[in-house]
């Protein structure tokens, strides 16, 4: 599958490099190619040399998955970037939480309750089926799930087409996920993110983030 | 130990059967002695005779620990009924959370993010040593958690006051619990009652309030 993964941060490459690594055909958006490759992308991409990388729009254009890998901050940019056009009738893998480090750490959520950075995406792109997914968990988890507890433990997948999230049950499948539970429409996506507190404080407390909620039934 | 469980319904009446099952003496506060026993109440306490029923501040005077089992909206009145003075000192068990169902179901939170129920508590009885547990599951599962895969799952305490974290645990040991983390202080209560989005839409989608989750590390 040809999949653009929009975001050069710690999730993004990890998501590639797994993605990669099970012959799918991988392109990294970024916004500004010439400033990711000045970077420390070069060492990275030496080590991936199955990965490309793209502005936004062109790693969108011709993809049949994207996935939102950037900040919270970033999403909406990122994606406008990427292009309303360019996503439409697309599957969005959105793993990014809506954090806000304004006030120091822990952070604080900027949008909950009775909204969610995966409905804001869902009502900014009508035309992009957006499944929320995988923003519980560390990033190495995400891609790897099997090196804790064999894998298990759970991930939820929320959004409103059911299709869509068939596509992206199958690729955390693939990366080992072995309990996926689908919480319902996009609206579920606060469940998800507002579980992000919790995960921080848990964080701080383990002192390890190779560590994940196993839903017990 | 002389527990005072503040609030009647099915919250605090599963923590004053379990605890007068295993011993306490158990007082449940209510706002209105004559209007609870004009209630349900009477089948009830027919079946649990060990457990007494008084107002919240006669309930509370000479209580080692209280239990606060109301629902969120009524925490502080029930606790300023209590009393400032009764409350000094005391070991309080914060189960509540601050669901808003004004706009139907599933509700939202009324304080979150940069607050939290807990922490309200804590400011408005500063002598009494707050700890926030078993808001995160279904009230049978608070009280006999080895009937759910022989208690393999996790409850938290959130508190500023490590003595008083250590008699709540010790309690919640003695229900059956076997994993009890310690998050931190009483902030760390926004974690855990922002818990409530997934847990209401677990419950929704499962079908069932018996399940819990497990923090696997």
């Amino acid at each position: 599958m040809r999949i653009a993964v929009l975001g050069t941060g710690m999730v993004g490459r990890a998501i590639a490099a797994r993605a990669a690594e099970l012959g799918h055909d991988v392109t990294v958006g970024t916004r500004d190619v010439a400033a990711t490759r000045a970077g420390d992308w070069a060492d990275w991409a030496t080590a991936h040399t199955g990965v490309d990388l793209a502005a936004h729009a062109d790693a969108t254009a011709d993809a049949e998955l994207v996935v939102n890998a950037t900040s919270g901050d970033g999403a909406l940019p990122a994606l406008t970037a990427a292009g309303e056009e360019n996503l439409a009738g697309k599957v969005l893998l959105d793993i990014a939480n809506p954090l806000d480090f304004s006030k120091g750490f822990p952070p604080t959520l900027s949008v909950l309750n009775d909204d969610s950075l995966g409905e804001r995406i869902q009502r900014a792109f009508p035309r992009t089926r957006v499944v929320k997914a995988l923003n519980t968990l560390t990033a190495d988890l995400m891609t790897h799930p099997r090196q804790l507890a064999d894998g298990d433990h759970t991930v939820f997948v929320s959004g409103d087409d059911a299709e869509a999230k068939k596509v992206v049950t199958e690729l955390l499948t693939s990366f080992g996920h072995t309990d996926v539970i689908d919480l319902g429409d996009i609206t579920t996506a606060r469940g998800t993110e507002m579980l992000l507190p919790l995960w921080l404080r848990l964080y701080g407390g383990l002192g390890t983030a190779l560590f994940n909620i196993k839903v017990v039934r």
